[in-house]
């Protein structure tokens, strides 16, 4: 779909989504639609993390999973993902690990950073060789029995192929 | 939660869970669970991408839902989670955003490498300043039409405080 028209309908589809939850209180300002390589609509989201109970329920992952639920399949190559704003680092694993291949956004993210909310801040926290520890911290333990798990997801793979 | 064996309780119990679903085809061999700040478990998860058609439905991300979903809330301030493998971006922003301040990872990134998982590249493309245009293109449009979405929410919050 190179149509800008087009384009600008589903664009007009997630803010229209979005406007309606966020009055609601179901989330934050943002919402996402997923069409496939004919431009076909196939899912439609907002950002629900309110209402759910869920800080992983952005529009983005709302909307990959609606497409996943509707297509029976966790991979969505082919598909474009349309959202409000630019994704924050777990929408963009998200969009990543889906195999979506293209994303338009809308907002930058110093535009939500300037509403409060904290994409750039997780970003550099990602991108920083040494990320403060007031953030988060990630402590390696028992790797040897977790190891033994992966390795036992060899042997099963290779019984497969 | 400082006691070694309690945490390789926990972690046990996050192996046990990932082992499961892998030989039942749900998901990967991933397991995950998050403790509150007493110790007590309140949830623990496995990836289950393969089942649920959802490329979001990796360890952590369930563990984090099925908590906020226990809790009724979305923010898990004071819990810890435990995972059998470090998370990949996605989650770790899903971790972040849930105000989780520590976690306990089993295998390392290259681990993960090594058994087929993305998880190394995925950091690569986000650490990148000209990330690969093969793995994925983010171009902005319509970000005018998207600003006054952020405004409404401004003057929604100017209301409420």
């Amino acid at each position: 779909m190179n149509n800008d028209t087009s384009i600008k309908d589903v664009m007009d589809k997630a803010i229209k989504q979005a406007r309606k939850t966020m009055n609601e209180n179901v989330g934050g300002p943002f919402g996402a639609a997923i069409i496939d390589h004919e431009g076909k609509i196939i899912s439609v989201a907002s950002n629900s993390v309110l209402k759910d109970h869920d800080p992983t329920a952005h529009a983005e992952i709302n909307a990959i999973r609606a497409a996943g639920e509707k297509l029976g399949n966790h991979d969505l190559t082919g598909c474009t993902l349309v959202t409000t704003a630019y994704p924050c680092p777990m929408c963009l694993g998200a969009i990543i690990w889906s195999n979506i291949k293209h994303v338009i956004y809308g907002c930058r993210p110093k535009d939500a950073d300037e509403i409060g909310f904290r994409d750039d801040f997780i970003y550099r926290f990602i991108r920083d060789e040494h990320p403060d520890k007031k953030v988060l911290n990630l402590d390696e333990s028992f790797r040897e029995q977790c190891l033994v798990l992966f390795k036992e997801y060899q042997e099963k793979e290779k019984t497969l192929y």
